[in-house]
């Protein structure tokens, strides 16, 4: 539970980290440019500071479900990793990280122009770090909260990520 | 709980189904083809029947996470979708099937040449039918279980799907 | 969505709600009163507002797990009831409210003299409404998280709770 | 991995298992000996072989929610203890279990005498171990699935259960 600072927030939200690897912020965007389904999903990286990381995606057919919202399978896709870079992020260099498990509930259809995925950390540990992620959809000036997911990640030793 | 058949499984067992609705297995199809995020993953159906629904996905780069296995969120996505396709072919023809939620627990890292999501109906209801996926990955003759999932489907009234 | 008022917090922040039952509060504590085993557990109302409601227990041997620690068991208790609480101020007063799933993670040993459950509306819904609780424990003056949870809570016509 | 023996299952099916401890029998009864709560609840144990184990608790007021059936707090007891039980049972002598989650899916009311949950291990690891438990209710001769269940289990060096 070390690298906190500030007040004591209430239980589960969003706090300010600081950061084990001074190298952390090219360490995410590398790991995400490896992963070629981020790519085939058109994801980018939208913001990112220790412990926390906001990746999207921009509607187009190839994202739909049979109604041509997102897809719920994107929203998942974006949840994890979102939360697996937040995790990354607060992690020290010569470990990887692995998502454990997570769960995922769905709020409102995901119907817009863009599908944004906010990643936080909630609870850091040395082998186990509890994520949540938030989803929503932007369509014109409006924002609608799609999802919102708590999930497990574990630093691997020696797993370069 | 009708539409059940057979002896007693074990409790979430995967059981055997009679479908309420004879053209269920044009329904599932005409879905999946509406998926615009199926296809661009390439994901093709494999077996269906009341109740089971098996999808899967031939390995490439662009399904890869950052050490060229299958992404996590392909996984996510085989399993929701299965498990969505599995409640709607027990559906009446009137309703739709929406995701309400779903957790998943990662098994092993999903290295191999095809991935494999078998969706399952443990639990079919009026208005909520629960669900369990299990996701394998083929490698040469090796089936490794890379993935389970619970999930919760929900019928809408009056919604094409 | 309706029922809501002021500004738009982030995805899954508690929000502030107005109850459809005047006579919420009443319902709420009858629910409660009902329960036998919040009896056993000691379990007392310690809050109560439209869309959320927190609940405590004194710690005692017959509420430890093997370390002396407040049992995972008896926080999920916690949780779930505190949520479906929460969910139960926001409806109608001709329905009911039934827990349909839940998914906990543990943060911390629950060592401590007092254990206070938060459960929060995040999404209300007609039928399904999306829960979250936040378990926290006391010792003197240290507070620290013990539990995150999100649920769903399901509606039921013409069933009393 | 390893510790498995006989036929591959199919993914997330009960497999039998080799105990590492050969002590593992009293090991878990001692454990189970040291839970208040699991006392306060009435819960035995009635069945144990390595990666298996079966709690139950007969009904009485102490236990119900608010219509007089098993109270979902209860039912989440039995589950995480069943499958934290099952985990210890495959884990080394020098090492102890802790719950690191749990997701659980309520399939109908807990109407009936006794309460009855069956933890099984679904993949062990050297530090997690995913697990699976099922819920059902003994009304008579009626037999009726009332949850399912998926869990991480966490081993802790130095750690005695």
């Amino acid at each position: 539970m070390s690298g906190e600072e500030g007040a004591r927030p209430a239980a589960g939200e969003p706090r300010a980290f600081v950061a084990r690897d001074p190298g952390y912020e090219q360490r995410v965007r590398d790991s995400l440019a490896r992963q070629g389904f981020l790519t085939l999903c058109g994801a980018t990286l939208d913001a990112l500071s220790p412990g926390h990381v906001t990746l999207s995606a921009r509607h187009n057919h190839g994202l739909t479900q049979q109604h041509g919202f997102f897809h719920g399978g994107l929203i998942a896709t974006l949840a994890d990793t979102a939360a697996g870079c937040a995790a990354l992020s607060m992690m020290r260099p010569d470990v990887g990280v692995l998502s454990v498990e997570f769960k995922l509930n769905f709020l409102a259809p995901a119907r817009g122009e863009r599908l944004v995925a906010h990643g936080h950390v909630i609870r850091p540990g040395r082998t186990l770090t509890v994520c949540r992620a938030d989803v929503e959809v932007i369509d014109g000036d409006r924002i609608t909260d799609v999802a919102t997911a708590l999930l497990t990640m574990m630093s691997v030793d020696g797993f370069q990520d």
